[in-house]
């Protein structure tokens, strides 16, 4: 794949008269296709899309590969199938739920037939031979129908470009009703509307509730060339030239002329509020009828976000790695319209001078994407904080999961907490402390959805009798504990610092020093049995949450030291360390997220990804460096499958971006990154105020994975960890590679990361 | 009950030092416990409710008899039941289909149990004998606590005053949950909010789908006493003294202490829009802590609109006709906030200096209701017609049963169109006509769910086999169409004439000569046999709706004449009239909405309405009057089971107020009112234009019902109609009644009504 994708690139590129730079450019090294399906006879795709979205978009309008997606295509395309649905306009990347897929387009031509509801007779083969994406664009043959369709977007608005065979039979569908299956999260289109104001336009909403309570999904939509004739059905309902169809399954079909024109253009503009602001939308990223410019806008737009981070390395890791950048700065997603309307979580409309965002898949990206998004953009983390203040305010606690501006209550914790103090203490301009703390503190006290904090404060633990998933939640809990902590600290909030800090040693209450593992009690305090640590958890009805007790042994990111000290000191937690990632032992059930393994750990999702980091803190980086090389090398790859598990909105991307630079926010809000095995040769991180942090790794090879030496600024450096201070005071990092480990290298007590 | 009543009306009257004018009062004759309860043995209620309300309001204060309303007690109440479930804002009056209910309360004194989830542990027996209701006030004993509770209400604002027993143990539960059954029409809480702004206030809203597509309904309550603490439940979750809620199935219990002082006031606003509105709706209506302020505020504009007609006769009849126009003003119902804001049909909120209305049952109340409207609140009537012109912008059409804002498609027609152009030749100021034409035109010609006008075009009828309900549909397709053509005769749009003044004669294409029935078509023109004109329909399947083929032979109110020629004549035509009043045959299975027979005449459901009046466009007034008189007697009475059929939002009242005067809209579009028997002695309907016209008839009594002669302003009147432009100018119409028919008045072909 890499091989074509170059060769169509220059093709496009050329036309679209990008000059001479062309081999320089960042995008060039995207491919949208890495993620986009699972290695042969696994169900585990990255469930990323190859369609077109630029940074932070509200639209991503991308081919949907199924008529009905569920969770194993989450984002609508599977690598591995061979038929296109149509074109819809909003994707989820890397999520393991299917949700979205608004406002599908279908181009066909020839005949219309009479298609049963729920029915999709226009689906068309296409094949990888035809098809081309890159960030803002993707193009791809309808082979049944010998149609080219080109897809671009902005923010607001998607562009198609439909180039018919010369034909008196030219169709598009437009459906209301694609979605996941409606059986799944009781999905239903509880109302729609298709309207047609004149021969070039066509309107709408839909009202559907699923996985989000209930998304409204306005658009305006307009054509280069006119609708000659429409059938809309709308489930058994069938109208024939309608002006106007509201209903709860409608689909149309739209007649066209292309014998003389082949290329139909449509722009449609998307709102989460008002038909008037999808028009406003459209009217105003989309002003005029040049498919190349919004093209070469948003690879524009790509080419200065992904230039953020500057790399020397193979052509594979450049692929990897702004595939990986591109792919967290896909989301969180844009919600608000471009005059600032956006729906609030009391389903009202609200208004913000600065954009509104949603999609926070924050049990994921509290850990990598959150800090990358600190780090490479902080006016937008300000955004995405104020965002998630704005929500706290009607809602009365901070997102879990948050989905078109609304709580799904996916996953367990309260992850915003730490993207928040993270933003404060990074003083990240235009948030509000005070504001912040309010919301942490109260989204901290007020006992919601998977959050009992009165059983938590009464216990010092969660007992699995009260509610499941007990010890994942005891220990993620103590984490936002602490975080919250730390604000007060900061803001000299006394009583709270004292209170936040006590419950983030919670950790320690489920620690069984008999058989050294965090294990589930009861409300009276007893050990729950039998204890095998190899089992698995999902989403509830045992202690562990999507993963096993070895798995989740490790997570106590603020007081790495408290948890050497439970096991007994820095040889015993560097042993079983080696254990976990040497134990290959399976329990006959996986649990479907439990992927990418090396030994226990399973780089396939979040629970596992600071572990390797873990070593730098008893003594031992040379251990860290070995098994984060070996993820970098083993667990990322530039084909569909080049993820290990769901990329999950950019954050299994966001854990290569930073451990192929060297380093990882192991503790996601103490400003402090802990070094692993730098993969790239270079790196140079451009930052906000202008200056540039670079990171060098001299001799660097697949098998030079070792630090010898490292330099800050010039200086010897042997910290195993950098400050996010001194990234931010611009200066470069260089370290030395080999094929040995240095074992002295950082090996000291205070080179240790700082907890 | 009556008499109970009397001495309740003025003991509390008293209470509120109302003054001497007590005994002319015509609220005083206000029952609201008609029509609340089926009469023993049946399921047919008038679906009435007794709770507080003020005319045309947002807010029904009522008590719920069931924990979980079904269709059989569509506005929550039974008079047959012996317990309250709580107190709702929002209810339905007459209708068929249970719904609203929303933010209940429920007052009770003792010890907090555990419910399970959906149950309601805090239900309380009642009694009759320590009830009372009238106009804008409603109260009763819950007798499990020793509490009083009593209601009142402002346009969107319910005031609850509950005097509790001396205890430290008083709740409040608000329940957020309460609904028809979840099974019906796939009702679901989408999303809810409970939150606790201070400890004299609760806030919240529910989003929720049932026989409306998705209500969102916000509400901010103010306690006269600190709220304790509170327990919340959702579902399975459960929290104590919580701040804020979002769930689905939301459930609180609030304790107070009434140790000291034993009355809790609660003052709820309602909106449509946002909590921010609910609360600004509030504090402009009821301001300060004074019940019983409300209470007269409440009496006295209900004293304001009923007192649009004043009528002499027995206390029975002035019950009756009282409650009836108490009745028909209660809905539709105001949607707009006081700033303005309502829920528009895209589920966007928008804007109107004028209020918004909505709950427009038209199938139902085109025929009566809406031309009462017309005569007594023509300012409301021009806004109820611009609400729906605000609904058809966006809608593209006009609604057929529109509830919060919604459309449900329920029944047949599109009778918006009579209601629009009644008003609009009516001269109604503030309608724009063009506007409404365009509407009405749009609305006949845009297909959409059950109407189907392709083929009304192409076959002339509806073809059975291509649309159930056909025989109906083509008659009352016939008659909208005929109320379209009338308009664009007034604006003198010859084209739209034509086709209109066209297909409102279709209604002959399914007369079937060979038995003097309408009956089915197929789509190749065949009758469809076997055909048994006693069978019924429901409301699909087959094709008469809610009735027979002896019921819907006599839909043509546009033109009785011609119905009249296909008979054969005036003999053939009044002998069937005969045979139909007189028929007792009833097949083994009559539709759940027939009811109220006089032969196959049921006046329980609205096809029947009219028929009594036709004898007059035959020459035999005085069987019209024998037979209205027949049903003025019997169809109604002061119990709870006074209606013969569900009131559907005023129809069967406005039924009664109409025709116990002594005329009828048969036809009610065309202005012209249908001389049937005068039960009062002496009616004055004030017109807006100062106006008065007067009806009376000398010796009425129960046997006096035939007409012996009549005057109109003082000059002799034979015509067996009265116009509306004669009324709007005011006057007095004189009826001399006695026991036998005087067979010449209004028999002469110049006395018939004109079509």
């Amino acid at each position: 794949m890499k091989f074509k994708k170059i060769i169509y690139c220059c093709a496009i590129v050329s036309s679209l008269n990008l000059g001479a730079q062309t081999a320089e450019k960042k995008t060039s090294h995207v491919n949208p296709f890495i993620g986009t399906g699972a290695a042969h006879g696994s169900p585990l795709s990255g469930n990323n899309y190859p369609g077109a979205t630029v940074p932070f978009g509200m639209v991503q309008l991308s081919p949907d590969t199924r008529n009905i997606p569920d969770w194993s295509v989450a984002s609508g395309y599977n690598y591995n199938d061979t038929t296109i649905a149509g074109f819809s306009h909003t994707h989820l990347s890397g999520t393991g739920v299917a949700e979205l897929f608004d406002v599908m387009l279908m181009p066909f031509s020839g005949s219309v037939v009479k298609e049963e509801a729920g029915q999709n007779a226009y689906q068309s083969k296409f094949s990888h031979d035809k098809e081309f994406a890159k960030p803002g664009y993707y193009s791809v043959e309808l082979l049944d129908y010998q149609i080219k369709a080109e897809l671009t977007a902005t923010t607001h608005a998607g562009f198609h470009k439909y180039s018919f065979p010369k034909n008196k039979e030219a169709h598009i569908v437009i459906d209301l009703d694609h979605s996941m299956k409606k059986s799944d999260w009781n999905t239903r289109v509880i109302a729609s509307q298709l309207s047609f104001p004149n021969d070039y336009t066509i309107e709408g909403y839909r009202i559907i509730t699923g996985w989000a309570p209930m998304r409204k999904v306005y658009f305006h939509a307009e054509f280069s060339q006119p609708i000659l004739h429409n059938h809309v059905a709308d489930g058994g309902n069938v109208y024939e030239n309608a002006k106007i169809v509201n209903g709860n399954a409608i689909r149309a079909i739209l007649d066209f002329d292309t014998s003389k024109e082949q290329e139909i253009l449509v722009k449609v503009g998307i709102s989460a509020t008002s038909i008037e602001n999808a028009r406003l939308n459209v009217q105003t990223e989309i002003p005029v009828w040049n498919f190349e410019a919004i093209v070469n806008t948003a690879d524009a737009v790509w080419e200065k976000e992904l230039s953020k981070i500057k790399i020397e390395g193979t052509e594979e890791q450049k692929q990897i790695f702004y595939t990986a950048l591109y792919h967290t700065f896909i989301q969180p997603n844009t919600l608000s319209d471009v005059n600032g309307d956006y729906p609030s979580a009391d389903f009202t409309v609200r208004n913000s001078s600065k954009s509104y965002y949603s999609t926070f898949s924050l049990w994921d990206t509290y850990r990598g994407a959150h800090p990358l998004y600190t780090l490479l953009q902080p006016e937008r983390s300000a955004d995405f904080v104020n965002s998630m203040l704005a929500y706290y305010k009607v809602f009365g606690y901070l997102p879990i999961w948050q989905l078109w501006g609304q709580e799904n209550y996916c996953m367990i914790g309260n992850h915003a907490i730490p993207v928040i103090v993270d933003a404060v203490l990074k003083k990240i301009p235009g948030i509000d402390a005070e504001t912040a703390f309010e919301a942490l503190k109260n989204s901290s006290l007020r006992e919601h959805p998977g959050s009992p904090f009165g059983i938590w404060e009464k216990y010092g633990y969660i007992p699995e009798n009260l509610k499941s998933q007990s010890v994942s939640l005891t220990l993620e809990m103590a984490y936002d504990d602490w975080c919250v902590a730390e604000l007060a600290k900061k803001l000299v909030k006394i009583d709270e610092y004292n209170q936040f800090a006590e419950r983030s040693q919670f950790y320690k209450n489920l620690y069984d020093k008999k058989i050294s593992f965090f294990r589930a009690k009861d409300d009276k305090g007893n050990w729950i049995g039998p204890f095998d640590p190899l089992k698995y958890g999902a989403n509830g009805g045992y202690p562990f949450t999507e993963g096993n007790g070895w798995q989740y042994f490790w997570y106590v990111p603020q007081d790495v030291k408290g948890l050497i000290n439970l096991v007994g000191g820095n040889n015993a937690f560097t042993k079983k360390l080696d254990t976990f990632f040497t134990l290959e032992d399976k329990p006959e059930e996986v649990n479907d997220n439990a992927s990418g393994f090396i030994g226990q750990y399973a780089h396939g999702n979040e629970p596992s990804h600071h572990i390797a980091y873990l070593y730098n803190y008893a003594g031992e980086p040379w251990k860290t460096q070995k098994y984060t090389a070996d993820i970098l090398k083993k667990m990322y790859n530039t084909t569909s499958s080049g993820y290990s598990g769901n990329d999950d909105c950019g954050e299994l991307s966001a854990w290569y971006i930073f451990s192929s630079i060297g380093f990882y926010p192991v503790n996601p809000a103490n400003g402090v990154y802990v070094i692993g095995s730098p993969r790239l040769k270079e790196a140079s991180i451009e930052l906000k105020n202008g200056k540039i942090f670079k990171v060098t790794a001299k001799n660097v090879s697949d098998q030079n994975s070792y630090i010898q030496s490292a330099k800050l600024n010039g200086k010897s450096y042997t910290k195993t960890f950098v400050k996010h201070t001194d990234i931010e005071a611009g200066g470069t990092l260089e370290f030395v590679m080999g094929p040995k480990p240095n074992k002295n290298w950082g090996s000291k007590l205070e080179d240790r990361p700082i907890n």
